[in-house]
């Protein structure tokens, strides 16, 4: 007789042995990709806070500096009398504030700066992997479109197994439908538009670059999953003249 | 006659000065706990990245440790195998990752373990200030209450120029307005029902809690924004008394 209790136990084994090898680069560069747009939102967040808050200091910086990145590394690495002196302000409406109260300011300041730095950690890191194993698409399409890619299309697998128009609609899946449900104009693009081939092309001929970067794309993303040579920089230069 | 040039430019100059000093203790704190709150969302969503990351090194995790403090710490200390024999696992179903591959998930649980580290500097930097610029409120009302209070509020000044049913429904404008509006049932309490003698309350106590827990407060406000002695403990006192 067959021993059943057995067989369930070595059955289960099995499973978590397949769950376990199942593991691969797919999911490091989906969760890298997803992390890194998280980042992006967070800091975000406390860089607005953080204006706000230096405002009670140097006023004058909020509107100056745009860009948040820039405005946190001037905030930690320079201090009132120097910015004063580059924004060539002669006065400032802010107060001086004791070394106490500028203490909590210049440590949020540092906290959203090496969120920045894990932020560029994880591209790195992203462009290592994707060297590896989807060497093609990281050279047409650049580290983060190409794990957007895959974080969209769910693996590289499924994404060698999508047709080229497919993969030009991916992130475009509601103007898709609202066109197929109600007949309203197709879109033209999903997150490829990201591209600067495409984001940068005029706006009527921002269709046809978008369809000739999927077609690209897609012959990149075969070549990587079934273990091609490497072609990425001869079919950038083929798109590119495609384009001119 | 008159110079209106001199005087223009020198209006502009008075107003400058009169912002510059504007400044104080309200507005540190409402930046504070403004930072405290988003921090605390922050750290969440990156936690939530980080509890799916972590899950293809070691899933089991992921439902065994609920807090989200206590899962990066962990994370953070103690090693797959440590973990597994705390967790009595004897196998798992996650895979193990090379040292680049886990590289990321430990740098990114280092930058929301710092944020939590920040979250209570914060905290401790406003129970300084509160234990000079408004003891009895402190006393109370505990840290993060205190501020939220003031807060909601807009400044010290203004909550002590409010009577204590306005102090009562803090954070329940909208529930008010609902009720003026349209005569559904008032709110009860704002947000003092996260104080421990409010919130801890049986359910048919709560508003009475909420009652008597606001006049209290009015009447520590007040103290505090008119320089009065320190009663906080003395009206904490008389509180708990009631409440029993």
């Amino acid at each position: 007789m067959v021993d059943f209790k057995k067989l369930r136990i070595n059955n289960i084994l099995l499973a978590k042995k397949t769950i376990r090898e199942a593991v691969c680069e797919d999911d490091f560069i989906i969760n890298s990709i997803n992390n890194i747009e998280d980042l992006a939102k967070v800091a975000n967040v406390l860089c607005k806070r953080l204006r706000q808050w230096y405002s009670l200091y140097l006023p004058e910086m909020y509107n100056k500096i745009g860009d948040n990145e820039a405005f946190v590394r001037l905030v930690l690495k320079k201090d009132k009398n120097t910015l004063m002196k580059e924004l060539k302000l002669s006065e400032t409406m802010g107060s001086d504030l004791s070394k106490n109260n500028l203490k909590p300011i210049l440590a949020l300041a540092s906290r959203i700066d090496s969120l920045y730095t894990l932020r560029n950690e994880l591209k790195d890191y992203l462009k290592k992997i994707m060297g590896v194993y989807c060497k093609n698409l990281l050279t047409l399409a650049g580290t983060v479109l190409g794990a957007k890619l895959i974080e969209s299309g769910g693996s590289l697998k499924k994404l060698a197994l999508m047709p080229s128009s497919t993969i030009q609609m991916l992130g475009a899946e509601k103007a898709l439908f609202r066109h197929l449900k109600s007949g309203a104009r197709p879109p033209k693009h999903g997150i490829i538009l990201q591209h600067p081939l495409v984001g940068g092309a005029p706006k009527n001929k921002k269709g046809k670059a978008a369809r000739l970067l999927a077609d690209k794309l897609s012959i990149a993303i075969r070549t990587d999953f079934f273990k091609g040579e490497f072609i990425g920089n001869k079919l950038k230069e083929e798109l590119k003249k495609r384009l001119k």
